[in-house]
């Protein structure tokens, strides 16, 4: 079995951390920076981790993606918010019998992907279930879970189990002390992890809140309800059933979490573009588009957009 | 006719200054004051107004309402968020044959009172399109409009008609330079009048901006009229008809409002109770119990209960 080669677009919270393990598994992994590849280039990364540091003293830096290798791996890492960089990225980097591995939240973005690749290109969605910060350049603070669920993506999400590709990527971040979930749904995947996302995602920002401060709260604990409902019922629209036993367990999950600042609550806080049309915009238009009217999202999306406007409006953002 | 007495329950900018305007006029006007009544006592009432200055040095001003005369017009200009002092107050100071005078936004507020009064007491709602701030102790400014459109309750607000009080109530008002507009039904003024504010009172406060700024951004903006729309739904299923002409001609007449800060932001910024119950849950209920669903106004309210519990959790507010 060949030594796959991995391209991490984005060395930030997410793809800092996974690039570095897979590198510390033994793999060939090359990463693309921006602000830190100064910092990186000579001092390599530094993860701590809640299953132990570890440093990796030198690693492929680059930021240029002209200059990188096509690799058989490309890991998109950045936020949604730098979509508008793919066209531009991806066709330098992907091998050709390559696979893109989308680990983005939300919904609709293979779509795009698929658009600037070409449909003979593989492209597998990973949701990362990942507690982790930037705090330093180089520098990431893994704090809690790790989990990647994988699905391969095929046209309009039509469910296509699983592949020999999907199952050699698992191998590797498997090696690399990732645990991995293949699932032979993308779509429902995507939705159901909406399920949490999109409330918790969105009502702290519009409130200023935590989670527990509205999970606390009759009023706000009703609303996080009713949007997973909406959410399940945007799900259905689009063919991928969830239980109602779902959201009561996504409810008594997160009792027991701890006081927790949701990463777009994070993003709003520090004037950060927020991810709204993976978030909300396309599961909105793609029920719509289905023929389910998701009130309540609707609603959420247009608070959402006003802030995000409001907030980063004058603030030049650079990838 | 009988020069009629007014007691004016809440001397702040709504009561302090229509009751300073029937004094001028010529009345018997009785003010119970709270925090102000020391300096009112000795200092009487300023009123600073685009319709011209005036002060009243000597005012019939109180502290308690027990030594208060009965009087023939009791008006309501407490905000609804000080309602549970009714029970206290109205006993006290409303002469039988009398006319309580409800000069409050919102809803079902007329209910609450007729349950304190009884039934043999005639209760006239009055809907006050008026700008004005308390700006010190006595002391008013009066920034634009004036006018009160005054409608008679009967139980269940069963249209009643153009009564002889009202007309009388009128008449004074008039005299002290108020334009007065008569309803024959309490109940479609009130829902027209919360087409305009349960989006422009909300949504300032979840999204911590002006009207001007709400209108300007597109999604936010359609949720206003989405908003409104639900309103008159809401109408609609107490058999009141509001076109949707009506809102068509309310957001053409923001657009054309100098940048606002609306009382409900303002009593927010401020750290005061904000009036809920009044302006969205009696609403909400009310359509509720006649079969219309409004998911988005639900949620609305339900961020601002969220919002005014953590605002003045800890601020303990008197009268």
């Amino acid at each position: 079995m060949p030594n796959r080669s991995y391209a991490i677009l984005g060395t930030g919270a997410l793809g800092g951390y996974y690039g570095a393990c897979l590198q510390r598994g033994g793999l060939d992994v090359h990463f693309l920076l921006h602000s830190d590849y100064e910092y990186v280039s000579k001092h390599g990364l530094v993860v701590e981790s809640i299953d132990g540091d570890f440093t990796l003293p030198h690693v492929n830096a680059y930021n240029d993606v002209s200059e990188m290798p096509l690799c058989d791996v490309v890991a998109i890492t950045l936020k949604t918010t730098q979509n508008h960089l793919l066209p531009h990225l991806l066709p330098a980097v992907v091998k050709e019998g390559g696979v893109v591995l989308l680990l983005q939240n939300g919904l609709g973005i293979e779509e795009e992907v698929i658009r600037i690749v070409g449909p003979q290109q593989q492209i597998i969605g990973g949701l990362c279930f990942l507690c982790s910060n930037k705090v330093g350049p180089g520098h990431i603070r893994h704090l809690d879970y790790k989990e990647i669920k994988l699905g391969e993506y095929a046209p309009n999400y039509r469910p296509c189990g699983v592949t020999e590709q999907m199952c050699q990527i698992a191998t590797d971040f498997e090696r690399a002390d990732i645990p991995i979930r293949m699932v032979d749904n993308l779509l429902q995947a995507r939705w159901e992890k909406l399920v949490w996302n999109i409330p918790y995602s969105g009502l702290p920002v519009v409130l200023n809140a935590t989670t527990d401060e509205l999970m606390a709260d009759l009023h706000t604990r009703s609303l996080i309800k009713q949007l997973m409902s909406e959410v399940v019922k945007g799900a259905r629209s689009c063919a991928c059933t969830i239980s109602d036993d779902f959201i009561h367990y996504l409810l008594e999950h997160t009792d027991k979490m701890k006081p927790y600042r949701t990463s777009m609550k994070i993003d709003y806080d520090e004037h950060r573009p927020l991810e709204v049309e993976a978030i909300f915009g396309n599961p909105l238009l793609k029920a719509q588009e289905a023929g389910a009217n998701l009130t309540q999202l609707t609603m959420l999306y247009q608070q959402i957009k006003f802030l995000d406007a409001k907030n980063c409006g004058c603030v030049a953002k650079n990838y």
